[in-house]
């Protein structure tokens, strides 16, 4: 059983923690928190065991009456693996000051710089480049969803240049302070950062993006055109995404006309926190036309990544195959 | 067991069809939807019998490949009580057409009139006047927000007149039709019909209301003050509350800065489609000045009237007492 | 002086009825609304004749004390042309009726489809087809905006294809109707319909849509890429677009971050109802990279056809070449 | 002709500026701007003179090719009177750094504590107390828009206690930053401010407030519940709105059944920048029930403390009556 500290119990770190113990290969030894709150309280009632992030801020666990169980340099110590889920540009630090010294693996998320790792890392895309490595770097929430789908195209059809426009959600759901209200944000420089993104993972992809930022809370949507060197059909891009795993096909006809619905239907379906750990492609947008294929897929930025760092453990740690990490995520995790 | 049909799969239906599935005295003998979609695929996935809502849709059905038991008229003749959840004013008809020819006792929601009931119903407010009815509605999710803090309060204290002012969410999360995206919107008559509705469960409240529409899909919240006619305190009330069933206290100061965060709370609490069947109370906006209460309490409108069904069932066919029934009822849906 | 009517003095009809009377070769001699309101009151207040659109409704009018002019029967008598500016696809019906019968020219705007008119018209891209025309459809805010700026880029570089992702604001600001609230919704159907009406005014440009829209109010977004099939340099194109009229550039670092920063300055600007007639271009978006052209432009739904309205009744009447048209309209309107 | 400098060229002072301008009795000397942007162009475009705010700054304008006349510590040299609309508690300090010390009088905004200032003021509420004053503090649009409509009705009729919930808009229109995008965040503390700082004005009315945020942009709306103490019909509040400066009554059935059409009217009746810089009180809500008065207003938040100002600077100076000035400012501004 891999031994696995979460470091930063927030939108990525609490999902991840609930993930690996799913997992019968590992187990959460303690999630840490920078200071008090519900979120902090809930861990503990959930069973984790609280570490604080800051050490200097562990008399105020205390104080709010939380118990924990230390620091991070507690946590450090009890473990094989740290999943840093830190706030974008922490983990860097945190490498030099926890990780290193103490000669335990971390994966970290893509907020971080691709040299904070070995790897840039996505399991359909690239698993077996993490095998054995010590740092391993998940990509980010787009960048996932972006090498799934390219991936899968990829690997079945000869593909050139492909262009992305993402339609980003501008703030998580329980954030209540940024905005806009009413505008759309570009990101002026084009193209965008999620390009080169995407070659850190598929170095072989020509993939140019750009990307805004528009008032909704729930998920990012990704125009994809991709030219095609050999012809192919809409249907063969269907039958393509279908044997993909982590892609899950959906039907505007059906009922899902907007994110909204799928929303909806992740409620439904009683995954936890609703959580779609899947690219959600609609299956009547794609389409051929001249030699290029089009497509709409919809990501749920909170959730994509967390079984890739399920399965970044088990490559670092070579527990399985690429083939075998990613049926027993998705199976534990109901994908 | 009594046997129950759920006519109208839609957001309230849904819930209350997984609510009664929990309960060990009642269980569901099918749900009704009007035409196919993956949400009545959804319904046939989790167990529960698809009847057609509209007979004439029936063949609609088969040719989208989603396999019926039946029409409402068959799925009548299975049932000691239907949960009506069709859409506001469809109640009445129904009825009529299906409901009494067939004597079949029936809840109904707050989208109907008064008059199609023989009761009003609030399990903390009026559990005993349903006991034994054929015909009860439960209010509104705005409704029962009020009646349960409002009996709370008025069962403890001597209170006199009381304002709300509702600020409610223009359209469910899973709706992309409805707006406004940047407007506020009042019911430009006051009081609004709140008020009123509130008395049809507690005859002696001196109430009025007024609401708005803002664009916002997860919550409404009421501002609540109520004249007090004998002395008491903050602290006094928060007691009060504390001692509800139904009423959860949050901090604001506890990361509970709006309802964007108590929606984040239900995520991670792992209520099933992060239903919060609670009001949910800012204990800190909980003030007394002047002999007047004032306080803000949070509402998710999909979820607050589901236990309310259940018990109103349990009334309905003299299974429990009230005590009992809100207790049993909170327990299968871990309140 | 041409004798103009405005068929449907509503978003874009009361804008070419202020425009219009701007204008020393044209006058209006009426507008007409389909019944009583403020904006009815409104067009009186500022001098409009108003008749009724729709001759039934005509004694409404006087029982809300506004007084008419006539209906829609009396105002095509008056009239040399009619700027048809009512709901998309009833253009084609007033045609029939009014327009064909009285031999009155008319122009109508984008929702109708191209057939009901000789010529879809940009007075930038095609101004000479519409030399004498008795039918012509000025192309949609959309459709407008992408006609400037690849007139402008094709007229002075060889491109290839162009790819655009349309980010669409969901609702007008005056509408509180209409949503999503929070969501993304895309055209499921890609390429979408606005690459084709693109090449409706400009028939040589290979031109791929696709386009989604979102929950705001004040402007559409384009994310546009251009394949070239000759060397050239941000720069080139930046003095390209400063030497286009009705193209405006602005820099993110300007101040300008987002559309709700261009919608401010256009209210510092003075322009009425803040009207901006131009294509917004982030200067500091446009780039060239592997022989393709990036930028980003933002569009004012309410108003950049407004221009394009008197350009088209001067081209009908043949009352001006293109570059005077133009010039005399921006002048007219402060651009 | 009064001398006036604006200190904080922003949101509330460029449209001081403006209105300054349009009066025969004063004049705007200079404006100043902590940094280059847009905003200062325009200032400078307008025929402003325009002054560094920071004079440490004054560099940064000349290399972003903006002229300016000098900084501040230049402008409080020429004026009689300096408009302070620098952010909320900046204010108390230029008062003691530039106005005490130059000895030139000044205004401040709503965002200020009342003891910045000799006097809170509103126009119509106590004109008289600034008579001579050296420094007044405008109140925050919300108390303004409570004390024009409070004051009308507490002139003309007994009342009791007062009650208010006001929903605000949580971020101006050229506002891309501030949230929510989905929530409503209520001011937890209640009664919130609003209500003292109404007494601030009118210090005999008792009133108490609560407040939430919402994510729209452009209007505040207030429901209104006051006790009155002698028999009273909604015809008699209506008339004495009616008779009334700056409160302009609208009909939700004439074609505002939300704040948006509030501010598409707004728009089109063609005030700068859109600004409504009166309290827009429903007709129809007005209401009189078991002797309490209930009516919802909508507060352009940007625009109502406008008016206010230029009256405030005549009082200071004693250059009119209370009823000669507000008459003045409104025939100048169009109310």
């Amino acid at each position: 059983m891999i031994k696995v500290g979460i470091n930063g119990y927030g939108t990525i770190g609490k999902r991840v923690a609930d993930a690996v113990s799913k997992q019968d290969d590992m187990k959460v030894i303690g999630v840490t928190k920078t200071r008090p709150s519900w979120e902090a309280k809930m861990a503990i009632d959930k069973g984790f065991d609280l570490y604080a992030a800051i050490p200097e801020n562990a008399e105020k666990f205390g104080e709010a009456g939380i118990k924990i169980s230390g620091t991070i340099d507690d946590l450090i110590k009890e473990v094989d693996v740290i999943v840093d889920c830190t706030p974008s540009k922490f983990g860097a630090g945190n490498k030099e000051k926890y990780y290193l010294p103490n000669t335990v693996k971390a994966t970290f998320q893509g907020g971080e710089k691709p040299e904070v790792a070995d790897v840039s890392f996505n399991a359909l895309a690239n698993y077996e480049k993490a095998v054995g490595k010590n740092y391993v770097r998940v990509v980010s929430c787009n960048t996932t969803g972006l090498s799934r789908a390219l991936y899968a195209v990829s690997s079945n059809l000869k593909i050139g240049k492909v262009r992305v426009v993402l339609i980003r959600r501008a703030a998580d759901p329980g954030d209540s302070k940024k905005g806009p209200i009413n505008a759309i944000v570009p990101s002026v420089k084009v193209p965008s950062h999620h390009g080169p993104d995407v070659q850190t993972v598929l170095p072989d992809i020509d993939i140019v993006t750009s990307a805004v930022k528009v008032p909704t809370t729930i998920m990012h949507l990704h125009s994809i055109m991709a030219e095609l060197k050999e012809n192919t059909t809409a249907e063969d891009v269907i039958k393509i995404f279908e044997n993909t795993p982590r892609i899950k096909l959906i039907d505007s006809t059906d009922g899902f006309p907007s994110t909204a619905e799928i929303i909806e239907y992740a409620r439904d379906f009683g995954r936890p926190r609703y959580d779609l750990y899947e690219n959600m492609i609609w299956r009547d947008s794609i389409s051929v036309k001249d030699n290029e294929l089009y497509f709409f897929q919809a990501i749920h930025q909170e959730a994509d990544v967390v079984p890739e760092n399920v399965d970044a453990i088990r490559a670092m740690f070579n527990l399985a195959s690429k083939e075998e990490s990613i049926k027993k995520t998705n199976k534990s995790l109901r994908i």
